[in-house]
């Protein structure tokens, strides 16, 4: 019982090879042995991206509708779903480019020039002054007359060296130090943290200056992580992946329903662990980091996330009258928290203000630098919850609306997430109503996404294709609509040109889900602006943040009335913020410290409650406002075409 | 595999049960069981305490010495060597009050009153002033005016009633926070560190304002443990136990040594632990006190015991130029440390000088006041090393001197501890040289202890049975005396009234070994005075600390010259005040930082490569000294018991 048989498994083509017990499962194996895999379910069998081929040996399995009849008479099987049974030799396939188009952020993305907008110099500094801090010392060696115990003499060297008084050293660390000490004759490279006055790592001899860091943003759809250095704040590489907690629920209210059910947390953190855990791996793959110089991790993410990262219960999150467990989480091991590989970092998060509004704003806020700006800016992150804070140097204000998933494509029949094959722009002709459509990644498309929808609605209404209550007019001849029972829906795409066989459409249901989310965004900001007797006209600089925001086209979003009708040169797009600010943090104390005075400083408004809200949301159902004078040049626009139009029909 | 069967083990006369796998150790499962077992050998099957019997089903267990053939019969094993292999019924039998004689600490120990000395008010007051604070209180409930976490409320009311800012709350804590708080309707009781800010427990509603600790003090050769109330400062039970490492070496270098060796230092470290967790049973078991509400322990010991403890290397405590690792280790939870049963407490321990003179001798001066003291005192910790203290409020100087085993029975031919049946006082009859003895525990002796050699020693050179270089007188028809090849023997008892049937004697070589003892004990008095200009007559108090001390004949000790030849008014035995400090600083936190100071504040003199040390030690190879003008009163008994027997012979 004590001392089980062991199996060998042998990895081709890196050759790398591992011992483990009977029954251990495979992918565990390939993950323990330091190879990268693919993977986005967390090891269940339901994304089939972890397939090897058995090429010698037995593995018991399971089927899978991943593995051909074919393949698997040739050895394949789901790493996942297996388990050792012998000796085996293991082929691992080249792994396929991971296919989601995740906003990795404005430092790390490769087209990151193209947004519209400002140069990262404008609005932010990188300043690289981590609390971490690595350096090579010698330390004085014991004698007689000097014979102070080891930790002493080594603390003295931290002070002299670096500034810290009273370093802490943890009891793993006091284990191996008279060992590392004389490894290299008093010699060692020690790794402090700062702000808490802690050593993390000491290594003997000189073991390089060179440190790393983790940013990581945890979002509800996607994971984003760069792996970055540390003195000279370049970012070695960068992965993303979708949050493995979607097959427990779509948004932020389902998995607060699944991790209140047995089991359901710890489930939801065991995913979201092994998904971060794997981009670890992925991000070492692709570099020549030594594992052991990853000293600190810089998580940022909104309040539920934070919670099912961490193992908190979210549940009165959502119930009345919706407060989180913590807004900051105290600084951990990498240990502590579950993240392997990189044990002894020290892991951080970014202080979140309240249930609603989360670190990934506080983050946000840091990555604009407009707790700096003495003008008036808004910032806007746009997914399924838009969560606006206004503000400036001396005063913010931050709310959360739920605009419901019409912007990631839920609640549209043909609606996907931003990835390749979705329609991200659309325009119309004017006289055919024929749709001209962008697909991300070009090819044929397969559905439309959020700014594909807010820019199809907004071609139809200047176009007089739907009225302001967005609904179809059906006297204009428009030979792409085609009403089925009570539902009209509007063809963009024929069948024989999607790349799912299908029509691909948006219907009045569409239209009148869109029109609810952009009418929440809208009157959250008159909201928070007039709480504080300011007008939208008071905004010098409006910061769109989230995914939707690098493929958004701002003109149409006004058209719908979704954002302020304002000079659109203020408009700038931020991209993935959360991890920019995460970014920052982790390189420097200051930027770290700001993050918590930044949500220690916004005032939260709570909009579920707030009758002026609800009032502006009815005004906002209808295209772009109820009052079209708070959007005069879109009231203008359809002036103009509607006489350009009475001009052609003359 | 996953899910293997479990058996039902009942135990009787308890009545409780546990289920546990196939080959789980019966001894931990009654340990698991909370159910207290006698155990003194780590669960080997050497100490034999851990006798029960399997009233029915099965268990696999080894042959023992302990168990006799009728024993086997009728179902009796040792627990730690058998294994479960179905339901069982064990009947655990009544434990026997364990029979070592350990020196508890003034106070717990129920003679303590016998002590020669002083009473605890004159030298020491307990000050209740623990920095664990325990407190019930409220928190204020959320409101959608009133949105922050959970755990700002929480710090708030902390803050309001403890006046302790930014209290760090773990992750385990967080995690448990939501259910706690809202379980009483936001009432809660708190535990805190003020010391470390940090919160160590919450518990819902009202759970009582009591709280406990632990003092514990780990010797060489004991330990022993207080259960202590927290609010007043009573000793609600103690316990004690041979140090379950001593198999593995009888004193500090065999330990080292062991611990160098592979494996060998996890295993010092676990049977140390095994001990700890069976002692605090023990304790519980005594109690009403609930295991949730102990939430300190305060340990002291010499330096080699707390590396063993904390599981830190000790080599190079004996490797020249004899270094710790640390004095002080960082404060824990019982969890990191490996102690059970009270997982959330936290574990301080009672900071060391130096390899020699470790947290034991701080807790020793701080339990004895002369920190605060102007006139100059002696401190001389009394066991296999004798650490002496020298100094004032002023100043302090420290040194530590080897004295080999005699003074606890070792390398003494019938030497054995301080246990029942431990010779512990000896007189001669000046005419028939026939032994007096006094016994521990009444009852036929065993073998003789320190003290009772120290007895023997000095009487013997008193009544001119050995000369100044211990060496036996053979012309006075001593018949207690025989002559065997080169070494003669001294019979204390005859074979026929010794509890071993054999005789009870001491030879030149046991003399020998303890001339070596008390010269190395004087030399290192007498060094460390004069290293400061000082001699014995300028000592004040003279505090004696150790096991060896409550059953010394302090003019004995000092006729063989072990202790100074001085007032004997100034002496005051103090017993064991490593547990006493660790008690002290246990309930005060004031105390506690005393006890750091007192470590920094303390001068350490190297004595082994001290030549004045050595010339002093070869001095002191004689009777009582080789200068007797250092034994005034000495060398006057001795006068006038020559002159007695002169005028008794006429």
């Amino acid at each position: 019982m004590n001392n089980p048989k062991k199996y060998l498994i042998k990895f081709i083509p890196s050759g790398k090879s591992i011992k483990v017990p009977q029954n251990y499962n495979l992918k565990q194996a390939i993950l323990d042995s330091g190879i990268h895999i693919d993977s986005s379910c967390g090891g269940v069998g339901t994304c089939g991206r972890c397939k090897v081929c058995i090429k010698e040996g037995k593995v018991s399995t399971k089927r899978s509708k991943f593995i051909s009849p074919k393949q698997k008479k040739a050895g394949f099987v789901l790493s996942c779903l297996s388990q050792v049974q012998s000796d085996i030799i293991v082929e691992i396939p080249k792994q396929k480019k991971e296919k989601a188009k995740i906003e990795k952020g404005r430092f790390a993305d490769i087209d990151s020039k193209s947004y519209s907008g400002i140069s990262s110099d404008e609005f932010l500094s990188v300043e690289i002054k981590p609390w971490i801090k690595k350096e090579t010392m010698s330390i004085r060696k014991p004698s007689l007359s000097y014979g102070t115990s080891d930790l002493f003499r080594l603390k003295k060297s931290i002070r002299e060296n670096l500034g810290i008084e009273n370093c802490t050293a943890p009891i793993h660390i006091i284990r191996q130090l008279p060992q590392v000490l004389r490894e290299k004759d008093w010699k060692v490279t020690v790794i402090v943290d700062k702000e808490n006055s802690t050593l993390i790592d000491i290594q003997p001899g000189s073991s390089g200056k060179k440190s790393y860091g983790l940013a990581l943003d945890i979002g509800t759809t996607s994971l984003v992580i760069y792996l970055v250095d540390l003195t000279d704040g370049k970012i070695i590489s960068s992965e993303s992946e979708y949050n493995p907690q979607i097959r427990f629920g779509e948004d932020i209210i389902n998995r607060i329903v699944y991790a209140n059910k047995k089991g359901g947390l710890a489930k939801l953190r065991e995913v979201i662990l092994d998904s971060i855990n794997d981009l670890i791996l992925k991000l070492l793959a692709g570099s020549n980091v030594d594992v052991d110089s990853i000293v600190s991790v810089m998580v940022s993410g909104n309040s539920t996330m934070m919670h099912l990262f961490y193992g908190v219960p979210p549940r009165y999150i959502r119930e009345e009258p919706y407060v989180t467990v913590a807004n900051k989480f105290s600084n951990s091991t990498a240990k502590e928290i579950g993240i392997k590989h990189i044990k002894n970092a020290h892991v951080y998060s970014i202080q979140g203000v309240a249930s609603y509004l989360g670190g990934d704003i506080s983050s946000g806020i840091l990555a604009t630098g407009m707790y700096e700006d003495k003008e008036l800016s808004l910032f806007l992150d746009l997914g399924t919850n838009g969560e606006l804070v206004v503000g400036n140097s001396e005063w913010m204000m931050g709310c959360s609306c739920s605009a419901g998933p019409a912007f990631e494509g839920g609640g549209v029949k043909c609606g996907i997430r931003a990835v390749d094959g979705a329609i991200e722009r659309v325009s119309i002709d004017q006289k055919t109503y024929k749709c001209k459509i962008g697909v991300i990644g070009g090819g044929k498309p397969r559905g439309i996404c959020g700014s594909g929808l807010i820019d199809m609605i907004g071609e139809i209404y200047l176009k007089g294709v739907i009225d302001r209550k967005g609904k179809f007019n059906k006297d204009i001849g428009n030979r792409y609509l085609r009403c089925v029972e009570r539902d009209c829906q509007y063809v963009l795409v024929n069948a024989s040109d999607s790349a799912t066989k299908k029509d691909i459409y948006i219907s009045e249901v569409d239209i009148n889900n869109l029109i609810r989310a952009k009418a929440a965004i809208y009157a959250g900001v008159k909201t928070l602006l007039e709480e504080v007797d300011l007008s939208i006209y008071d905004l010098k600089k409006i910061y769109i943040a989230g995914g939707l925001g690098k493929h958004l086209n701002i003109r149409n979003a006004v058209v719908i009335g979704m954002l302020p009708d304002i000079d659109i040169n203020k408009y700038f797009f931020m991209g993935n913020t959360s991890v920019t600010g995460a970014y920052l943090s982790l390189l420097s104390e200051n930027k770290y410290r700001k993050s918590s005075k930044i949500a220690e400083h916004i005032t939260y408004i709570e909009l579920s409650v707030n009758m002026k809200f609800m009032e502006r949301y009815v005004a906002g159902l209808f295209l772009p406002y109820t009052d079209m004078k708070d959007f005069p040049t879109v009231e203008e626009s359809i002036y103009s075409l509607k006489g350009k139009k009475k001009r052609g029909a003359k």
